[in-house]
């Protein structure tokens, strides 16, 4: 049910397709998040015109509200939210304890504070997944400590052994074989802490594996030797998906080392800021040079608001706080994210992924914006 | 290039095809409200999609940002905005008159405050009508002084020949014979001043006529006869406009007495506070009771939201205050009234239109939603 054939390589990036019970999934891609169930202001329609696959749905924010019985009686994520292809969730264990929403971190699970009421609630490894299978999604994620950057190498040490018995006590609780449950490998960028989660995770053989711990800080110098530790070391023939990871520049170098998959709130985010994402940068729309720019945002970019609209139109709106400009930017950025990967599925097919990254790298440092 | 064809009438309501420099538009119909060029969250497509015909711009709000030159540079509304259909603004009299930012009032015009930065700026008959020429929309607005309720009849007497006098100097200054000029008529809930200033303000034989000043809280009993009125005392070839009213009941109440155009932010507003439009009245999406529901909004309506989306989903996503819920209510009740108009033209072409507006009122007010 989530057999992953690799159709191609360029050295050690891949392209290939991930069977879901919702439907096939191209690699590389990147995941839109849906946060409490919607991509920010974007429809489901609009998410297949540009080009999304899987969405993410964020288990701490759904498990607070609406919460999860209500989501699986009303025929889960892809029901409730009426995205009908692949979801993916997250376990909750990022948000509970990177949002500084955490009181307590045992043995057991984490207890914490809800931001919506106060409320203290405990999620453990076994509530997790019990949330993540009334939320329904195709791929689930193994509940585990994600430390902070930077963590001392003790702590390190014994958040990934927490990590590795939390895993089992998931896969235990596990009950839907309709579900993928991926584990997540950690040891931030401790090189030798990553060889080590990463050689005792790859043994429970789970349908895909996740690198989990970075982009939470840590300089590009440190991130990338982890990276591609870490896909050296997981399984050829699984999915390795980079959690959190959504600046263009890092999904084409993390591609290059082999990885698969990658979630972000990166362009939604900006986009909701001001910014659209171009080959050459990111273009702040706030600028008052943009108030008169009939250009569209990208000329090469077949999204609605680049068919429609003139930097001027959109400058104006993003000024006045116009929810359609913010829509129509989180919608740019999403398929230019979209479109990044699609040219490096083909540029993988082609044999030529080495070229399509120094032109990538060319065009963007080659000056301003 | 305005000329405006009765094709059915029921009573004294009527159906028929308004002319305008780009395209045809059907009455009666309700103008969705694009304040600063946008009808917020909603895209032209989306408006199209909808049956929207006529898109409203507010001077008042184009004229501070991004400024009438910035529009006039892109093509106007139209190229600006992106929505090629027709468009109409309104004079800006009534927003610095009513939202409290006047300081000012004199027979040469008003000085207002800008909620932007606190400028003082003037804004003349002559500025209003240059300002509406460089937005280009198809029909612009006379400026008026749009007195509030309640006011002195001694007030509303000065008022009404004040306007007269400015609608004399916004013809004068008018220039592109490619937009229509609407004059509007005023005198509050008084009858006899809606005489008076009705009556003078036909001669101007202006292609189309408005009628001002109500809807700014006065009761209903005091409304309807003064629509009633002002559509007896406006010629009968030229399409009258009721301006600043969009509750359902009124629609369906004025076509009645021989309204052709209607706006209002009424739906959009009320949609991004959480309300949806029904034919059985509005529907508090914000209750807790709709978190378990997974009926659409309206089953028989044919928008985006009703076709795709629960009430649960809709409610989760007002509470949590998400683009897209906020987004697709607006859309929704868009919908709801240009269907309403919709109907209503259709039963005032086969003469039932006595009926329609029966079994509006029955359906609406037969109970509880
Ligand atoms: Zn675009
Ligand atoms: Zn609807």
């Amino acid at each position: 049910m989530f057999s992953f054939a690799i159709t191609a390589r360029a050295g050690r990036a891949r392209t290939g397709v991930f069977e879901t019970p919702h439907g096939p999934v191209q690699t590389p891609l990147f995941m839109p998040v849906g946060t409490l169930g919607s991509v920010k202001g974007i429809s489901p329609q609009e998410l297949r015109d540009i080009g999304s696959q899987v969405v993410l749905g964020n288990t701490y924010h759904l498990l607070l509200r609406p919460g999860p019985e209500r989501v699986r009686a009303l025929g889960g994520l892809h029901g409730f939210a009426a995205y009908a292809g692949p979801w993916l969730t997250d376990s909750g264990g990022f948000q509970v304890m990177s949002l500084g929403h955490m009181r307590r971190i045992s043995e057991e699970g984490v207890v914490f504070q809800s931001h919506i009421n106060g409320d203290l609630i405990e999620l453990t490894p076994e509530k997790s997944v019990a949330t993540q299978e009334a939320l329904g999604a195709d791929v689930i994620m193994a509940f585990d400590e994600c430390p902070p950057y930077p963590a001392a190498r003790e702590y390190l040490k014994e958040s990934i052994e927490r990590t590795l018995r939390w895993l089992e006590r998931c896969l235990g609780a596990k009950t839907r074989p309709d579900q993928a449950l991926f584990a997540i490998a950690q040891g931030g960028v401790d090189l030798e802490l990553r060889r080590v989660s990463a050689e005792a995770t790859v043994p429970f053989d789970t349908p895909g594996f996740a690198i989990g711990g970075l982009a939470v800080g840590e300089p590009k110098e440190g991130m990338y030797p982890a990276v591609g530790l870490s896909t050296r070391l997981l399984p050829e023939h699984k999915p390795r998906y980079l959690m959190g990871v959504g600046h263009p520049e890092d999904l084409v170098a993390s591609v290059a080392l082999g990885v698969d998959m990658f979630d972000c709130v990166y362009p939604t985010r900006t986009g909701r800021f001001g910014y659209a994402l171009l080959p050459e940068g990111r273009l702040n729309l706030k600028l008052t040079r943009h108030l008169d720019d009939p250009k569209p945002i990208d000329p090469e970019c077949d999204c609605y608001a680049c068919r429609h609209f003139s930097r001027a139109y959109l400058a104006h709106l993003v000024r006045a706080d116009e929810m359609l400009g913010l829509r129509m930017l989180s919608l740019h950025n999403l398929r230019y994210l979209h479109r990044l990967m699609e040219q490096a599925r083909a540029a993988i097919r082609e044999g030529r992924y080495g070229d399509f990254a120094r032109d990538f790298a060319r065009r963007r440092f080659g000056g301003e914006v």
